[in-house]
């Protein structure tokens, strides 16, 4: 590919116009070129065709459909399918080699580990199901475990950048291929920043759905539990399409979830809570051009969002953390275990050195491991409900394949920094492209959300790269209506983290922020069983000089569960308005006048009922 | 306690009629004795004490409250609590060693292992903040390993039928302590069925929640992802209402759920699909009693519900063998391992023996395991599609201490056949008395349903124990969502006939009939921009003498619409609770007292708005 540097924006506009001299692109060229007749499937395949022998295999490609049976496939679309019908017909695609297509070998990266499978894994029968035109299997690091691109017998694959730079890993072959215009899609896998990492060093989108949107069945173990089947495309809209056509719960698989009818369409980008890493947080490895890519990103993010918010990162590293440097390589070996000890030399020695730690673990430390990871994933739950989406570096510097060469180890770690937690704490996740540093290395962004969240992941990161005039990627008559929701002022054991918090959380209601009253009211400590007490707010008139802000919660709450909500608060509480700081009346909790004498005791100094239970636990 | 035997109607019906005299049993005879001033928690903290002094101790308690703690507990309830307020005022209960309760020693079954907590673990927390009363902590089979009570340092614990009969185990003490009428209700914890063997030996109900509903935090782990606080009660409402007091998600704990707002009711038991064993599938391990009386139960069972069908249980039972003979033994030793490392001889030999097969298990082997119970667990998902409740015996014969010494653990695991299977499948259990045997052994069921299916399994549990007429055991806070009401009290605009009436029955609210309130309140005319005034109902303190009765009229409300209501009406006007001249507490609008001074005018002696309207107009 030479040293080509170029942005983003110009990739996709010279995708666009060689889109009939180059098989791959965007969907809606060739799309557009098959509904006017322009051409056919049968074309299509003897551009792919010509693309790949004047490429003369290289490392992109461990095995490609045998050119009798390509034709064969793209005659029988010709002849006997309708374009208008299938939503991807006649789109040529890759995948990954660790997954299975019936015939052909699947080698993982292992030529002594290959198999031929009888039958497709459900995915990739779901793709061919809607019209796509299967090209080939792609190289990839050892089972899948590395994130460079430098770890296959079938040799290293080069970023399509050039320089020397890696392509990153583990589905190397699968970005390469996309980025290069010799298919419009490709299959990845994601246990660790696989779907991710090489989406970056190749400039193209990578989406690692959540958890078991895509089926794993037909696809090589690494560790079976976090594995995903990831989607490359050059454009967020086709990674969506390709989503949607491929998802859906098989029988044959354990591990399948179904997306939620209501998460099937995402919220808009101008409604979203964006926590960005704090400054501490971020480690670009020394990497300045980096960071200043990062910076403008945020800076283009934040424009699309409704709010940004700094948010810590320690609980997401310490979570990344756990999957080489704890019990998790164990898991890689429920599968491989038997062929490692069988075949040593057949296994490249990085992966071996690698894969090797798994025996050093016992049951009590996958278990602990375990234990952990879940108080990490408690924690970051209650993140999400104080922001929506994460931004994050998708890597944090890049490097050349000499440089991987000199730490294979050490490196692939730093290019995993920031991508390996969210399979842990099952995340979704979108990368896209974010321009070019000063030194012409490519740059990426990725965006992360709780499980589920793929399409409001996919329709910010649409808007960030296509602008935000972009359409939705999501057809409209998807969008359920939306459930009514009633703006709830809570003061006492409903705030966050407090004993009744439950009663909204569990109701579905979300955090809308922190918020004061106008100075109105006064604060009791009433008594309870507990010791606790029980805060009250009272109202006083507006003459009233005693009348005092008090600190509140906003919460937005399914209006149909306001009547439960209430039903479970006991006298001296109900449900009235209470006046904000910025004069909005909302719905909030009250005392009644007649609970505030004693034993009462009259708390309105502290501001608020956590700054009075902080002073009262100081004392 | 003899060899008494009894027929479980009759255990209910003797506990009615002592309630007087023994200080446990269904809760209703003990709360309408409290709100008619027959007894009062002081009274009843004696009643304990008296029947906790007769029996000497035993092997049911570990501990026990101080008497001038518990005293001191019962005289706060009885001067500065309302039993109308309070969902457990005055109810006493026990609590399985095992769990924490400030203060008191945590012994977990081991004298070398105890420590004195600092803090109520959040479910005991939850349950005193509602008014219960605890009277101490019970027996367990050490570190909660085994489901025979007779695995305890502190004594075997004998069934309440006697007989040499074991109770049942691990939460030994707890049960017996309900079932021979010495607390009302008792908390145990349930790994593998601690919570349901004991309550099938002692006569009595044991809810075992999906986990994560009742707080572990502050539980002695024992395997920490499958653990669960379990419930006795001697009927299934009380089990339900300990139930919804004592859930709750806490933030201190990662492994808490909480119950969605839309299976907070449950279904209706003739709506259910009943899964009825094949009879292959079925062990009784030669006792033909409790084989004649399973059948006797299924029968009775499949004229409550819609349907029933066959299933097969073998998936069940591969996910139950995983428990001991799978690498979650190992799970035991991540709280565990370092004190039976460092003191071994502290451990009961027999507990040691299980315990110590943990240690062989390495991290492969747990993450084989599973991947094998994803597996089986995805296999009995698809089966929920078929049913919605299984019933099985909760044990497939029974045991006395003597048979047990036989074989510890041979016999132990009998016990557990058909009940340990359920935490590893994320299940509900509800167990409940099944009659006796002709050779006078107690007969048990267990209703089992997926993961939040707790108040369906529940409402079916009460159908069958209480016969068809039963009453629901849901609290009308939480009725279901379709059929929903909420009961109001309107004083005003919304009385029958009055300008904003149509905000009631235009959301198809329906008049119940007229009432008045406790002499506790004052009603003030406010001005209104129409020139009509606006009612506004103050509640005063008791002892005031101003307070007056005010006629109210009842409308019942579809719960779901309470919301939207609510924002319809302005400030100073909220919904809260107002107590009926009957002594009830229903929602209903209040005026918040600030409002009710100048203009405002006082008509508290018109009785009501419309007289006052009436008395004006004539004027």
């Amino acid at each position: 590919m030479g040293s080509l540097r170029i942005a983003p924006s110009l990739v996709t506009e010279l995708s666009t116009i060689d889109s009939m001299s180059k098989p791959g692109g965007p969907f809606s060229a060739l799309r557009s070129a098959y509904l006017s007749g322009a051409t056919t499937p049968v074309e299509q395949a003897e551009r792919v065709m010509a693309e790949l022998a004047g490429r003369d295999g290289g490392p992109v490609w461990i095995s490609t459909v045998a050119a009798d049976d390509l034709r064969a496939h793209a005659a029988w679309l010709t002849r006997h399918r309708d374009p208008a019908d299938l939503p991807l017909y006649g789109i040529p695609f890759a995948v990954k080699d660790n997954i299975d297509v019936a015939g052909m070998v699947t080698t993982a990266g292992c030529p002594d580990f290959a198999y031929r499978p009888a039958e497709d894994a459900p995915v990739v029968r779901r793709l061919l199901d809607a019209g796509a035109l299967l090209v080939g299997k792609t190289n990839l690091d050892q089972f899948a475990t590395g994130l460079t691109g430098a770890r296959s017998p079938y040799g290293s694959c080069e970023s399509v950048f050039g320089g020397g730079l890696v392509s990153g890993g583990s589905s190397s072959g699968s970005a390469v291929a996309v980025a290069s215009g010799q298919v419009s899609f490709a299959l990845g896998t994601d246990t660790a920043g696989s779907g991710r990492v090489p989406a970056a060093l190749n400039g193209i989108v990578g989406l690692k759905p959540t958890r078991g949107l895509l089926s794993t069945a037909g696809v090589v173990p690494a560790c079976r539990s976090l594995d995903c089947v990831s989607v490359f495309a050059t454009d967020v809209a086709d990674a969506v399409e390709v989503l949607h056509a491929a998802r859906g719960v098989s029988t044959a698989d354990p591990w399948g979830r179904a997306l939620p009818a209501e998460r099937a369409s995402g919220d808009a980008p101008g409604t979203l809570r964006l926590g960005v890493p704090r400054a501490e947080d971020l480690e670009f490895f020394g990497d300045e051009g980096q960071s200043e890519r990062f910076d403008a990103g945020v800076r283009r993010l934040s424009t699309l969002v409704a709010t940004a918010l700094p948010v810590p990162l320690d609980d997401f590293f310490a979570a990344g953390d756990l999957l080489y440097q704890g019990p998790w390589v164990a898991e890689r070996l429920v599968g491989l275990g038997d062929f490692l000890r069988g075949h040593p030399d057949s296994v490249l020695p990085v992966t071996r050195t690698v894969l090797e730690t798994g025996w050093r673990y016992d049951a009590v430390d996958a278990f602990r491991g375990q234990h952990r990871l879940r108080e990490l994933r408690a924690r970051v739950d209650r993140l999400w409900r104080e922001i929506d989406v994460l931004v994050v570096p998708t890597v944090g510097t890049t490097f050349t394949l000499d440089e991987i060469a000199e730490d294979p180890i050490g490196r692939n770690a730093m290019l995993g920094r920031y991508t390996q937690f969210a399979n842990l704490l099952d995340l979704a996740a979108v990368t896209v492209p974010n321009g070019f540093t000063d030194g012409g290395r490519p740059a990426s962004l990725t965006l992360l959300g709780p499980a589920f969240s793929d399409l409001t992941l996919a329709r910010l990161a649409a808007a960030l790269t296509a602008g935000a005039e972009a359409p939705p990627v999501v057809a409209a008559g998807d969008a359920p209506p939306a459930a009514a929701q009633t703006l709830i002022a809570v003061v006492g054991r409903h705030l966050s983290g407090e004993s009744r918090n439950g009663e909204l959380t569990g109701r579905g209601a979300t955090f809308v922020g922190a918020a004061r009253t106008a100075p109105l009211y006064r604060l009791y400590r009433m008594e309870s069983p507990d010791g606790e007490g029980l805060p009250g707010l009272v109202r006083v008139t507006p003459d009233d000089p005693q009348g005092q802000p008090i600190d509140v919660e906003l919460w937005s709450l399914p209006s149909s569960t306001v009547g439960e909500l209430l039903a479970g608060v006991p006298a001296p509480l109900s449900l009235g308005w209470v006046r904000l700081h910025d004069g909005r009346d909302v719905l909030g909790f009250l005392c009644e006048a007649y609970a505030a004498g004693p034993p009462a005791v009259d708390i309105s100094a502290a501001g608020g009922w956590r700054a009075y239970r902080q002073a009262a636990a100081g004392r």
